[in-house]
């Protein structure tokens, strides 16, 4: 029944060309909703859950978050001048960004903490809004949330659509994205799975504060993902979608186990409209989990051939 | 509108006697869900916190857990022939709750590691499961899950009903909460919050797995309640319920801020039915957050006056 009104309905996903990769997911979507069939999944089972950069989002020439943290310390600096003589800090006043990736993860996260401590949760989340509607991508010259993926947003709809309910789960900051994904992507903050630092609850005087410390309290990423996803979630997910090896093990955690599971890998494959890469990237290398898709069933997207528009604004 | 329709019908709360705590909750979600009133809170902000243990079932002679972990380490026991000389184990054993205690947090800590680890979360999922199925409390001689408050139970469905979002936001494990919290309160794993151990993934062949290390990952109590909201929510409540010292961030949090906030404290006042304890418990002691209750305008629910039953067998 679900299967044939959703032949008559419009096009769920008109930005998908019509294909193998298309059809998969329709057809999944549709077995596991359909009542009484084989493949059926219960309502509060259709758990979704999606990377965010590259997956959702492009991810070049870096990180997006990476421009964020670079944009705050050049905004600190003034209140730092002993940075123009101290790495990482001079690197990226400099746009040395050779010298700042020279001092490794010990200076990355320096940076990090610089961008987002002694301040409490909610001046963090208004810091991270005011960027996300200022900031322009280099290449784009528009605000880095018009460069999330249509065929994505789509997807989302649709599954929720169908009773799914979807999930981030990305190695990006928790507090850098539940300020603006629920607006773009429809995914509110409690759905929302990602790295985070040390905070702690302070109460001064009549006002109660969640402050922001140094220090990496949980890493989501790689066999972080399945870990986050036990912790936040509680249930395997039945789809899941990356885009790198940092995927992996969230790909093996969803469909390496019974009943009807959705591996998805999107594949940066156009260099005009977007970026290709894969094997050696600095930003979502994708290489071991590429090898292991046909072992596992996952479906690759090939962006360039079966997606019609990349963006919102192509439209 | 909304509360005059409620006013025709039949009553959401049956098991609370009317007067001032009943009417100060029905209120307040009528005017939180009046469109267009002074009040009214937007369908996703209205989060709804609830500690579980002395909040939404009992905890005495001693929490719930303790019990299972007691338990799982008599059934270890055939296993671990040393542990009939050794302290905290000897005293499980024998019986001797005082040798136990004397122990400390580091006792207490290795019967909760030896009760849980070096299983995967699946595998504690099923062993949860099935004793909560079969124990039984000493003194209702009824499983653990009839020990829940009735009250509760229409508290958490009437809010649902208006639209509010509930979570568990508890000091005890999540992974021993997840397994039954569902079938009883009707609030699904994602929407639990607790205390956990830490784990770790590992793809064994084609089997991915999540194991039980050894090991603290996260206090989700006292100052931990904030914190684990803000990371696992990532919304601040407008309605949070506890019942001990235990909840006193949590309920600060949730009030001292702007808009309509309700806190609940719920007051074990009734010795006969249930428990009757506060300032001197060792399980649930309330003391610190009902002097607080006056000045933070916190509504404390007296259990003997206030509920018309405690348990749904009484039915
Ligand atoms: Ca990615
Ligand atoms: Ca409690």
């Amino acid at each position: 029944l679900s299967g044939a009104a959703s032949a008559q309905a419009p096009d769920p996903l008109p930005s998908w060309n019509d294909g193998a990769t298309k059809t998969a997911i329709v057809d999944f979507v549709t077995r596991t909703t359909t009542t009484g069939g084989p493949d059926f999944v219960a309502m509060g089972d259709r758990i979704a859950t999606f990377d965010n950069d590259g997956t959702l989002w492009s991810e070049q020439p870096m990180y997006f978050q990476a421009a964020f943290i670079l944009d705050r310390i050049k905004t600190l600096a003034k209140d730092h001048p002993e940075w123009k003589e101290q790495q990482p800090f001079k690197g990226v006043l400099e746009g040395d960004i050779e010298a700042v990736m020279a001092t490794g993860n010990q200076g990355l996260g320096e940076l990090l903490a610089a961008s987002s401590t002694g301040m409490s949760v909610e001046e963090f989340a208004a810091v991270v809004k005011d960027w996300i509607q200022t900031a322009k991508h280099p290449r784009f010259d528009r605000p880095y949330v018009e460069l999330v993926f249509q065929p994505m947003l789509e997807l989302l709809a649709y599954l929720r659509a169908n009773g799914y309910q979807t999930f981030i789960v990305s190695g990006g900051g928790i507090e850098f994205m539940r300020p603006w994904v629920e607006g773009v992507y429809g995914i509110p903050p409690q759905q929302v799975v990602g790295s985070s630092g040390k905070t702690e609850f302070k109460l001064d005087g009549d006002k109660p504060e969640i402050l922001k410390l140094p220090g990496i309290e949980f890493v989501d990423d790689g066999p972080g993902k399945p870990v986050g996803i036990n912790r936040f979630i509680g249930k395997r997910p039945v789809f899941a979608a990356g885009n790198s090896d940092g995927d992996l093990q969230m790909l093996q955690w969803t469909t390496l186990n019974t009943g009807p599971r959705m591996g998805i890998i999107i594949h940066h494959t156009d260099a005009k409209r977007e970026w290709a890469y894969d094997r050696d990237s600095h930003f979502g290398r994708l290489d071991k989990a590429l090898d292991e898709a046909p072992k596992r069933g996952w479906v690759v997207v090939d962006m360039k051939n079966d997606w019609k528009i990349i963006y919102p604004f192509e439209k």
